[in-house]
C-alpha cells in the first residue's frame, strides 16, 4: 500500500520528457482526463474549479464593462456558413456534424442510426458562433439606438482536432465567446482593444501570467476579421501559447448576413462587429508556465483551496489535541473569510505522503502544526512556489498567511517574466534567426514585412510561426529579416502550441 | 412610430388564447425567441439573466451539502447507452446524432458532409449523462473511502422533441444534472430526497412558486431509477407542470457499468447512485405561474431587475432635474447594494409607454418621480402584482422598497398557493375524475393502486397522467378509484405539460 501511494505521486521531470511531464500533472493533480470519447476530456473537480474562478472573475469584468450573457443554439445549420467563404473555410471543415435524429435497436439487438431520421439539412455542433449570432442579430439591429449591441456567451465548444491534448486541444472545450455589433469601424477598434486589455489584465493579475500583447499577422488571424490582437505567452519549453483572442470583424459578418441600421442621419448602415474568446486552454498554460518537477503550482489568486492544513502527530493524546487546533482555525478563517482553507484529517496517510499530494495538486500555501507547535504558540507554513518554511506566531496566523499569498503571487509572476525576458531575442538576419530557434528556442523579434507566403516558407523552413506585433513598438526603420526590404514592422516569431 | 411602438406591447389574453398569451409573453418581455434552428430556442439577456440567478442561487445550496462541479463530453459513442437497457429505449431514440466530422466544398461550390469522413461509431449528443459519468466513475471509485462522490455538472442537453415550445420544451436546452455515489441503499435514499428538499425551498422561496412534492408513479419514473421523486405545480390553465426531479438509481448503473468498490469489511460491493436536475423549463414553470395579460410578473428575489425608475416631466427645466433626482438615487442604491434598481432615461417614449413596457416584463416595483414630488419630498411606487400606487417620503425610499419587495414576494406566493388549492380536487369514482377533468381542469387526487398498463388506459381515456404520489399522505385506506381494490395510495391526476 505505502508504495502504491508513493507511486501516485511521481511524475515525469521536466528536462526528461515535457510533454509526459504535462501529462502527469494533469493527471496526478486530478484536473483532467481523458474519457473514452476521442479527444473529449473529462474537466475533474479540481481542475474545474480554476475554471469556476476564471468565469467568475472574467464575467464581472465583461458585466462591469456593459456586457450581458445569452444563449445561442449548439447546432449550425451547413447554410449558416456558406454564407461566409473565409469563414468556412476556416472552421467548417473538421467539425462534428450532426446528421440523423433517431437511434433504433436493430432485430439482433444492436443499436445504430436510423437511416429513415436523416436531417433535411446537416447540422454542425458549433466551432465558433459568427454565424449563428449575426442572423439574429438581422433581427435585433434595426436602428442606431439598438447599438452598441454587447454581449456574451459561455459556451461549449467543437473542433474536430487531429492530435489533441488535455486542456490545450481538445474537441470539445468551454469557453466565452462576446459578440459586439458598433456603428462605427473605430468604436469596434476600441472595443477589441478594450477586451484584449481585460484578458491582459486578468491573466498578468491572477494567473499570474506575463503576456506579450499584439496584433496578429495576416496569416495568422481570425477568418473573416479586419484585425486580430491576441495575447501570448513563453511556456517552460520556451514555446509560444496564445491565451486569449479578439477580434474587429469590420462588416464581414454584417454583409454576410444582410444586417443593417438605420442611422441618426437616416441611412442605412452596415454595423461592424468583434468578436473575443478564451478558453479552458488557459488552465494549459497556467499549468505549464508554473508547474515544476514536484507537480502543479497555482498562483494563490486563482487557486480554489490557498492553504492546506496538515496537522503532526505521533500518539492518539496529541492527534485530539491537533485536530481541535485545526478545527478552531479553519473556523477563524471561515468567519473573516480572508482566503480558502481547509485541513487533512486522513487517518491511513503519513504527514511525508500528505506533504507531497498537496505539493503535487498546486495548493499554495502549507499550514502545519504539531505537539510542539501547539506547546510554544507557533505554526510553520511551507510555500509551494520556494519550498521555504516560515515560522510564525499562531497569534499572527492570518495576516502571515495574507502576506506569504501575496509574495507567492507576485513571485511567481516575476519569476515568469524573468524567464521570458530571458528567452527573447533580437534577430536581425534569417540565417541568425534559423539557428536560434534550433539552438535555443524562445521568442524571436524580428523587422518582418514579407508576403503571408513569406511567413508559410518560414514556418515550413523553422516550425516557428509569427506570434504578434507587440504593442507600442517604436517606430523605428530596420531591414526585414527575411527580405531585405526597409519597415517598421517588428514581429515575434516562435515555436507554439 | 407610436402607433407601432403601442403594438410592440399589445399581447394576447390568457382567456383568449393561452398558448398564444405564454409565447408573447416569452417574445415582447424579450425571454427567448425561436433560432431558426429547428426546436432549438435563443435565450434572450433577459431570461438569461434570470437562468443566471438561478444558477448562482442553486450552486450555493449544492455547494453548501457538500457537492462540487465538474464537467463530461458532450458527445457519448452509441455503445454506452446499450450497456443500460431501460435506458436505451428512454433516451436513445429521439437524439441528436454525430455520423462524420468534416464537410467538403463540391465542384459547384456548395458545402456537404465528406462522405470519406464517417466515424467508426456514432456519438449521441447527450441527452442526459448517466451513461459518460459511470463509465468515468469505474476509474474514480475503489474504495468505500471514495464514498460518496457528490458531484453536479451544468451543461446543455439535446433530446429531439417533436414539437416544442421554448423554455418548456426544446430540442437544446440547459441544465444542471447531479450524479452521486454512495455506499448504501439508504444513503442514497437520503441524498435523494436531500436534493428534492432543496429544489423545494428554492422554487417556493426564490420562485414563489408553490409545489407539490412526491413520488412518480411506475409509467411516470426515470429509465433505470427504483424511485424518482419531483415537484410539481399548476399553469393557470390549470395543467401540472413539472419542475424538478430527483431519482434514486439503486445499483442500475453501477453494474451496467461494472462499478464495484472495495468495502471497509474486505468486500467488494456496487455502489447506490443518485441523478437530479432542473431545466430551463423553471423559466417556463415562472411564466406561466405569475404572468397576466398586462404581460410577465417576475418574482422580486429572482428578478435581475427588481425597481425600475421612471422619470416624469414635461419641460426641459424639469427634465434636468428629474434626472438629476435619479441619478442621486442611483447612487445611493448602488451604495447599500440593497436591490437592484435602473432608470428609464430614453427621451424618446413617453412616461406611458414605459410604463406598459416594464410592466410586460415583468419589473416587480416602478418608482416615479415628477416635479411636484421633488417639490414636495414624495415618490410614488406602483407594484406590478396588484397594480397598487403607494406614495412614500423620498427620506424613506429605501425602507420602503425593501418591505414592498417582500410583500409581492409573498403576495404571489399566496395568490398561487390558492389558485392550486381551490383547483385540487378529491375524487371517488372514475366516472367523477373523467367528468371533472374535462369541465373542471386541476389537480385530482384519487385513491389509486392501479397497474402502470391501468394507468396507461387512463392517459388514452383522459389525456391526464399520474402526477404524484405526495409525500405525508395519511396512511387512511380507501377504494382504487380505477380497480375498486382497497389501497392507502393517493395519486394526483393531472393533464400535463
Amino acid at each position: 500500500m505505502a508504495k502504491e501511494k508513493a507511486d501516485e505521486l511521481k511524475i515525469t521531470r521536466r528536462d526528461e520528457d515535457y510533454s509526459r511531464w504535462y501529462l502527469d500533472i494533469v493527471d496526478r493533480a486530478k484536473l483532467a482526463e481523458e474519457s473514452g470519447v476521442r479527444g473529449c476530456m473529462i474537466i475533474r473537480p479540481e481542475g474545474f474549479a480554476i475554471w469556476e474562478k476564471m468565469q467568475q472573475t472574467l464575467d464581472k469584468m465583461f458585466k462591469d464593462t456593459g456586457h450581458t450573457n445569452a444563449y445561442f443554439p449548439l447546432f449550425i445549420p451547413v447554410s449558416y456558413f456558406s454564407k461566409e467563404a473565409k469563414h468556412v473555410s476556416g472552421f467548417a471543415k473538421e467539425c462534428a456534424v450532426v446528421t440523423h435524429h433517431r437511434l433504433k435497436v436493430t432485430e439482433s439487438g444492436e443499436i445504430t442510426v436510423d437511416p429513415e431520421a436523416e436531417l433535411g439539412e446537416p447540422l454542425v455542433v458549433r466551432p465558433t458562433s459568427e454565424t449563428i449570432i449575426w442572423s439574429t442579430y438581422r433581427r435585433w439591429i434595426q436602428s442606431y439606438r439598438d447599438l452598441p449591441l454587447l454581449l456574451n456567451q459561455w459556451a461549449n465548444i467543437c473542433r474536430w482536432e487531429l492530435r489533441t491534448r488535455p486542456f490545450l486541444r481538445t474537441t470539445e472545450f468551454l469557453w466565452q465567446e462576446g459578440h459586439t455589433a458598433h456603428a462605427t469601424f473605430e468604436e469596434a477598434e476600441a472595443e477589441t482593444k478594450q477586451m484584449l486589455g481585460i484578458y491582459k489584465t486578468f491573466v498578468e493579475q491572477y494567473l499570474a501570467i506575463p503576456v506579450v500583447a499584439g496584433r496578429k499577422t495576416e496569416n495568422e488571424k481570425f477568418p473573416g476579421a479586419e484585425h486580430t490582437y491576441a495575447i501570448e505567452t513563453m511556456t517552460q519549453d520556451r514555446r509560444a501559447i496564445q491565451v486569449g483572442t479578439s477580434h474587429n470583424l469590420g462588416t464581414t459578418f454584417s454583409k454576410a448576413f444582410d444586417v443593417t441600421y438605420l442611422s441618426a442621419e437616416g441611412t442605412q448602415e452596415y454595423p461592424f462587429a468583434t468578436s473575443w474568446g478564451i478558453t479552458t486552454r488557459m488552465i494549459g498554460a497556467l499549468i505549464m508556465v508554473h508547474s515544476d518537477d514536484q507537480g502543479f503550482v497555482c498562483p494563490p489568486r486563482i487557486a480554489p483551496l490557498q492553504v492546506i492544513g496538515v496537522p503532526i502527530y505521533r500518539k492518539e493524546a496529541e492527534k485530539e489535541q491537533v485536530l481541535t487546533r485545526f478545527r478552531e482555525i479553519e473556523e477563524q478563517f471561515k468567519v473573516t473569510g480572508a482566503f480558502s482553507f481547509k485541513f487533512d484529517s486522513r487517518d491511513n496517510l503519513s504527514p511525508g505522503f500528505k506533504f507531497n499530494d498537496w505539493e503535487l495538486k498546486g495548493i499554495p500555501l502549507r499550514l502545519e502544526i504539531g505537539p510542539r507547535d501547539l506547546a510554544n504558540g507557533k505554526a510553520v507554513l511551507v510555500r509551494r512556489d520556494t519550498g521555504e518554511k516560515i515560522i510564525v506566531e499562531q497569534s499572527e496566523l492570518e495576516s502571515q498567511i495574507k502576506i506569504l499569498l501575496d509574495a507567492i503571487q507576485a513571485n511567481l509572476f516575476q519569476k515568469a517574466q524573468e524567464f521570458q525576458q530571458q528567452n527573447t531575442y533580437f534577430v536581425e538576419t534569417y540565417p541568425e534567426f534559423q539557428q536560434g530557434i534550433e539552438e535555443k528556442p524562445g521568442f524571436y523579434i524580428a523587422y518582418f514585412d514579407g508576403s503571408p507566403d513569406d511567413e508559410e516558407k518560414i514556418k515550413e523552413e523553422t516550425k516557428a510561426t509569427g506570434r504578434c506585433i507587440p504593442f507600442n513598438e517604436q517606430q523605428e526603420v530596420g531591414e526585414c529579416f527575411y527580405t531585405g526590404k526597409q519597415t517598421t514592422q517588428r514581429v515575434i516569431f516562435a515555436r507554439a502550441y
